[in-house]
């Protein structure tokens, strides 16, 4: 887990300096990585995808939807839904549709009041399409039931499976974690759509009248990480989990993950959560955090600009300040590497892989960065 | 990887107080640990098998073989043969035949002198009885070959399959280490023999003119650690690597391991080693640890005193002064534990599980502990 950031490049280091200033080089275990900073201001940046041109839509958390070219210049989109930007609520990712070169598709999810009033919300999706800096055509195709009042625990990430399912990423909304282990909400929920809100007649609860017919997988926390593995399909989720309980699932259709009734966390400040760490019928993660990390945004790395990484699942931490690299062969972790946490001291809230593979970061704070990664060796 | 050491207790360690007296808690993640110390002033002792009374057989590599009573009375015995007793080399692990109730075997491996003179050596494995406090019977029934004139790298770990036969574990001596990928010899190898010495007729190289018939697997460094899996039956391995080497292996039959043609780690200094991490036919690691902690001993855990660690393979490390505790959950490590690490400051030779699920760890010293490790909660 060694990193270090060179003396020359700490020297450089300063809020106040020119954006194209900041490079720093920091070693990981494999590669030696240049970090250049693309774009700083971003109010707590929380999704970014890639449009075919090479630039990047990028999502403030206040309710912002950017166009950011790789030379850092910022378009705000005009027109967006209103989002309830409070504590984690607000707008939240951002990817294109499959077609996008076709069709156009832009998705986006965020955090929706209550049309008929009071405080409830809960995570929406909506599509639109982008037209100059207009946001367009815009349709809600996914909404969580019920909405709530709670500021926390949206999910809510969005990938695509290679067939074409949009896969949305739920949180449970903290104070109603029960409702992870009942199929009559979205709460704590994976869902699958098609990308025109219309529902695949193969979801596993289809059919089920005392389940909602949206649900992929449930038992989960609060899911802000997700990704498609690249050589078998399956989905691969990033669970932000309670202390000492941050998890990798690779859910399965109609399974349960188990929160809140086992989880290999505690409560903050201690207090024990369900019954322990097995039970029949409920999912084992794929690999867990003790102490957490607080995990964020999650790839695979496909690309050539780091060998080294190709197959690795990348994961963002929060209070962990690192990007965790899992080392996968035949389906294991081998071995996990901290990458960044001694050398930097970001949030790091998502991360991207652009068409030339080079690597992209989000670092969550109120002026938030996006940051390129280049290797260097 | 919290682990803490109560106040009290730590105000009651001391070099000078009597035996019983050293009772340290230690917090784990799923475990609150007591240590106490069952014997000290042994040699750097290097292997521990449990006699079925509960008395325990405890090597110390300057060459006493020892019976250690849980009370700590400790019987030197007579007339174990002759060791080189230098620096890596001397009397090293000790095992009893699994018909030990019946046949009264006991398995010790050592670094055995060149007969024909010089400073040649190599491990030999020799069995004998145990008549009072005499060594009796001994007859040699493995002779790594060839003898090398070396120190370092030995092996050796010995582990008897549920079929009854006898795994040998063997380093490559060091200097030799291109003999790990060449069958005309033991170097860096492991080797199956019956317990009288003999050759199992399925040996993957027996009827190889080319490849000596003891060989089971190969491309080694040096392993220091095995344990026979609990369900499986499976055979494995920990590797004491380079920097940033050391590696689990379950090593099937007349697979390639690797070793020096690929690697994760480096020389002691930094110099690069092999090609890189894969190569087409030599096998993955099933773990690795980057930093090295310098693993010895391991055993899976089967007992019900430490029941949130059932199944988990323990691995003791010397300079990494820990016992690493693999979660392991449907052939995965789900999650790598740290224990001892910051509250104790011992390099950990060797682990073993008593009759009763109690744990018991040798601690690598010239005045080295055997310390029983018990459930607080
Ligand atoms: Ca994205
Ligand atoms: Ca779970
Ligand atoms: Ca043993
Ligand atoms: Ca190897």
């Amino acid at each position: 887990m060694k990193s270090n950031l060179t003396a020359v490049a700490a020297a450089l280091l300063s809020a106040t300096m020119s954006t194209s200033a900041l490079a720093q080089e920091v070693e990981t275990e494999r590669h030696t990585l240049s970090l250049e900073t693309i774009s700083e201001g971003l109010n707590h940046p929380w999704g970014i995808a890639f449009l075919p041109s090479g630039d990047m839509l990028v999502t403030e958390r206040s309710g912002t939807l950017n166009i950011i070219t790789q030379e850092g210049q910022k378009t705000p989109i005009q027109g967006t839904p209103e989002v309830v930007a409070k504590s984690q609520g607000g707008l939240l990712d951002v990817n294109i549709d499959p077609d996008y070169a076709d069709n156009g598709w832009v998705y986006i999810s965020y955090s929706e009041k209550d049309p008929k009033g009071g405080n409830g919300n809960s995570t929406a999706v909506m599509r639109g399409k982008i037209d100059g800096d207009k946001w367009t055509q815009g349709e809600v195709i996914f909404r969580q039931a019920p909405k709530y009042e709670s500021n926390a625990h949206f999910g809510s990430r969005l990938v695509f499976s290679p067939e074409g399912h949009l896969f949305i990423t739920l949180g449970e909304r903290y104070s109603r974690m029960q409702d992870a282990q009942t199929l009559d909400n979205h709460h704590g929920k994976i869902v699958r759509i098609w990308p025109d809100g219309s529902i695949p007649k193969d979801n596993p609860f289809v059919g089920n009248d005392d389940a909602l017919d949206e649900i992929w997988s449930y038992g989960h926390r609060n899911v802000q990480g997700a990704a498609i593995h690249p050589d078998t399909g399956e989905l691969w989720t990033i669970e932000h989990g309670p202390q000492g309980g941050d998890e990798v699932n690779i859910p399965k259709a109609g399974k349960n993950y188990g929160w809140p009734t086992i989880t290999y966390g505690e409560d903050y400040g201690g207090g024990e959560i369900g019954i322990g760490t097995h039970k029949e019928g409920m999912e084992q993660p794929f690999y867990y955090w003790l102490p957490s990390i607080a995990t964020a945004g999650s790839i695979f790395y496909t690309g050539d600009k780091f060998p080294k990484w190709k197959g690795d699942l990348l994961v963002t931490a929060l209070r962990g300040q690192t990007i965790a690299r899992l080392d996968l062969e035949e389906g294991r972790v081998l071995h996990e590497e901290r990458m960044l946490e001694d050398a930097t001291s970001f949030r790091i809230r998502d991360i991207e892989q652009g068409p030339e593979g080079f690597l992209y970061i989000l670092t969550d704070a109120d002026s938030g960065q996006l940051i390129k990664l280049s290797p260097v060796k």
